[in-house]
């Protein structure tokens, strides 16, 4: 249960960080979706370690191969298997967390969990597990383009460092503008985004969120940020009413990710605070179509899309993983004790984490937009 | 799937809101458990409308009745039905949401998806469907106490009040140092809770709550808040790594509360711009156990119960529904329009939905307390 | 998941034979559907007890509730649930199987495996849990027949009296010749099996069936029997391949009711002992669509149904509690014993168990139908 | 769903007969169970093409990859993903199905569902998919074997050739006094299998089966057969009531495996023609504890195990894929047409049959054993 995800388009992932390979099973993708591996391999690229001085130096060239459920380039209905071997993995400095777990990691408690774990670059708790997701995910891109759906995601903030308000603000106009179930064009913001390497999408605040995470890297710190995601092109009426809503997929999906502790929908925390009279998003017609005027319930309401964007953001906490010594304690001797992990370590998981986010999402908008019917499957 | 919660203890529910009934059947809960009518209606009662002046005057008397699964007081392991029969149904006034959807209400989605809707009181999409998952609730609450676990939520903010920041880390301090798999008294707390009517954790700031929320009811308005949820007595190891993540499930299970928009686990947002040298949580040996010194990732590590009390927050909105004229559009005319429900609303959803948080997180504990073994199935 | 079946057409049951009630939920169910509590009880008269000399005489009026997800006789697409209140339940009697287990019932591995029993009418464990199956399958029923397919099932065999050869070669011939998604009207069939206390297809051998069951009820014994399924108008294309397979739905569906013991698609045990140039069905072209000439496969191949009528059998036991002494273990004891069941018990299941099969193939040929897009959900 | 079975122990397979590989995903297999490579090679050798003169003489070597989830010769807990790679393909001859299905065969509703289908080698539709199931039945077994459970399977009719009524007999009384819970061996009889090419139980009868199967080869033709399966040393206990039966999950199970038609449980359709004083299997106290002195129920009561050796039969029907010319009709010109494939086929599936379907009983009493509590999870 623990590896699969999704009701109707269902995700299996496997694999050790230093074991051979990770990789996924994808089962209930409709069959005749025209994919070809560059469109896994081009999303597998923007995940990948050592892109920047901004991420981890591990090298890893994370070629997808495609075991089953894709022939002459369209998908069989069968199910879809992508491996990634693991090349670089040099485990030796991990000797030391089999018994000093390094706080706010999963070490300790995946060792009292299971027993027997592979302690090699952290086994089954790295984030190098994601890269299976992402995998995945590319094919649930692809199946929702094909229905006019788009997703994309950006850091907003990097410790400290925030898109400017009167930004934030700009964005939101824009997206609450976005035609829907028409042609629109997101290739602007995908450029602004890849062209910085924290993948914010303002290009005024790129730059000092790059010398936030410099800054944590050379203390051999780390620092957290928010990340946020836009789907766009949703009709009406995904999502199922009480537990499956949207809303509750999304945070489902969305907080499976390593390091992610808050969650918000539309507006967010900032509704706790308003009267019923300023948050609700007042009905117009627009364009022949029921639209709000504003975009406060992040384009779910009662769990399911109202034919909105879909607005969502995340908290990701700094990386567990420091470059300096912490205080900890010996599990076998029950005694305090401290741990260093020398060398490389990722400062920041923000950027790498932007096309896992787009994945997760791209993943349950496909199971239900295949629940819901809008996306058809074989009979 | 939309209308059953949990993998091992398994909640279906059921019902509209002026149908005949309400309620749920539990598949999963393992035999000889002791469990009596009143230790269901107790918490239906915290629920049930009508408790005081700041909740809406419909008045259910919400009786629980045991169809199946109970048996001389204990459970059967049989599938736990529990009805609930409505009573107080004046549907007249709901008949203007067939065409105009209120903003901010799932009418408009609802209609959209479903085409035949049951209009009276919201039909399905009215948080009335919240008492079947008490009445489950209260069940996963007995079984978890079996085993040492305490369940608490209570208010922390309603509109612009919240807590002060100093009783809510002396609140922190004292939750830290609960006693892990000891005797452990949450007495103290709960009636503070219930001895005021916002259901806040400060009795300090419990009046001003009241009258903001009596504020927003005299405007024809309604008020959001946030409630904290606060679990203790769980062991190290509940929580699958991945995607059913003890996190993702606590997500998913809150996120499906009607009007929630917000999730935090631990320090939530705030981990967002901290370093990681600050967010770690020191692991240290109190009372022959690992503990960490802080709290920040609210009890779980990588996805798992690290043994530290389990601690989470929703944003709740503003009641949609409101006594005020409010714009909106005819979906049949497809023109402009404007809709103003009379009479009893609910000003503030807060003080009724602390008892449906616990629910669902004791749903959520009692699920992945039987997957990982904690509690025993029978065999 | 003991107690829910199906995937996307989910059905919930629960009740003790002689607890407060039976029921069902329905999850999954399009709306827009009609229906009426008459279809639902129509169904449910024809498995209560007391109907005829060869079942049971216990007396249960079977009244059937409509709790949710109806409105203005239209399903709403939410939960819908039915309710069968328990009358007729003199428990006295069973006190005994508490210590001496019936042979051939579940007493025994029930209180093995869950300690606590509901021992009166043999709680859980009773036959009676089928009428909440019935309940679910005559909605199911309702939305095939909206998408043009009928089921049917009757009895073929009684203890050693079985339908004549050529009278069941005659039967798979007009089954063969079936217009498929076409006007096919089953009337004849239905009320030669109605016309029968025993349900069989061949008024030639239904009274002697009759007999057979009299005869074993005047002994204070019981007999079982075989019976046949049919579901036409079914199009090539419903099952999914490997392990949702339509044959293997329909297996697990089937051997899910009680004392049934053996199952058989199509031909079955007589194609282990046929060569493939025998077994193998021809292709033919039919009315503009590929149809088989002969229907050895039951309509399925490869798991998924080729458009041939569906073809099924089952083996169900003889009751096992009946009236006669017999030996068996005092479990507390842990000595031999003996033990006798007083007064009414049920010679044969098979007449009962006609509308119970056809439930069950409705349930799976309604999931599958909404799987594979056939039957349309809301979106 | 199609391609995952089990619900606490999941088996997720995948690949086509001409792809790159076929392989599982085992989700839920608990940490800490030694498992050699060559356990599982040792399984798959039994079912690979090309062992004897009576079955394909396809060539491959299905040599087992583990890629992740057991390290240093135990598993963690973490999914466990096992590849073989396809090596023998020569997809020419399979060009003609694309248009003339095979009768018989998955081709035609194959490619009716899915629309594009990989034809070589019958793609997924392929028994070759069953590697997969026995590579993770491998590791079920050894689960098993923990707890002191085997499993046997074995062939006892080939076309018309059974093995002896006394014989069967003799088998039976065998199976009925194995020592429950106690040591039990049950390598004569695996030698016994193992020693004849068809896998029968009998050596007086397998010579006999032998030439059936290569005079149906000689005659281009296949031919059907029965397997039987015994499981032992299973306490009472295993199987949830009402939906998720022992014997339900276990028809599912044999039902999923291709060209199965038939299954039963115990005495099976025998038990149709009896009565209820002679199918109730009479319990008796033996070395302390309750058994039954017949078996007619087969290990099964009210579908849950009740500790005497569960037993099940299966009927194969003759592979469809034969070399003869045979009648079938051009799916795009909708003309009759004939088909013939040159060359090797396999003339009986039966002796590669037994391994899958030991893998498959494996997989469901591992589910259940988990399920149960007989096996433990993490927590």
């Amino acid at each position: 249960m623990s590896n699969t995800f999704g009701k109707l388009f269902r995700v299996t992932v496997y694999g050790e960080s230093h074991g051979a390979s990770v990789g996924c099973v994808i089962d209930g993708c409709p069959s005749g979706l025209k994919i070809k591996k560059e469109d896994i391999q081009k999303e597998l690229d923007r995940r990948k370690p050592g892109q920047s001085a901004v991420t981890t130096e591990r090298k890893e060239e994370d070629k997808v191969k495609i075991l089953s459920g894709i022939f002459e380039d369209k998908t069989l209905g069968t199910p879809i298997s992508l491996l990634i071997w693991n090349k670089d993995a040099d485990s030796s400095k991990y000797l030391k967390i089999i018994e000093t777990p390094r706080p706010g990691h999963g070490d300790f408690v995946w060792r009292k969990k299971f027993g027997h774990a592979d302690w090699r670059g952290g086994g089954r708790s790295s984030a190098r597990e994601t890269a299976a997701r992402v995998a995945a995910g590319a094919v649930a891109k692809k199946l929702l383009k094909n229905s006019g759906i788009e997703i994309i995601a950006y850091s907003i903030s990097i410790g400290n460092v925030e898109v400017d308000e009167i930004d934030r603000q700009k964005l939101m106009n824009k997206i609450a503008n976005i035609n829907i179930n028409k042609n629109f064009d997101m290739s602007d913001w995908k450029s602004t985004i890849e062209s910085n390497p924290v993948r914010c999408i303002s290009k005024r605040k790129a730059k000092l969120m790059e010398n936030e995470i410099l800054d944590a890297k050379n203390n051999g710190d780390s620092v957290g940020g928010v990340i946020e995601v836009v789907a766009a092109g949703i009709p009406a009426g995904l999502g199922e009413p009480i537990f499956a809503k949207l809303s509750s997929d999304i945070a489902a999906a969305l907080m499976s990710i390593p390091a992610v502790k808050g969650i918000e929908i539309g507006a967010g925390f900032e509704l706790a605070k308003m009267r019923g009279s300023e948050s609700n998003d007042e009905f117009i017609i627009a364009e022949g179509i029921v639209k709000t005027k504003t975009n406060n319930c992040g384009g779910i309401l009662g769990g399911i899309s109202n034919g909105m964007p879909i607005i969502a953001r995340i908290a990701v906490k700094p990386t567990a993983s420091i470059a300096r010594k912490q205080k900890t304690v010996n599990i076998k001797t029950m005694k305090a004790a401290e741990i260093e992990i020398e060398g490389r370590h990722d400062p920041c998981i923000v950027p790498r984490a932007v096309p896992v986010v787009e994945a997760m999402i791209a993943i349950v908008l496909a199971d239900h937009g295949i629940i819901s019917g809008l996306i058809r499957r074989q009979g």
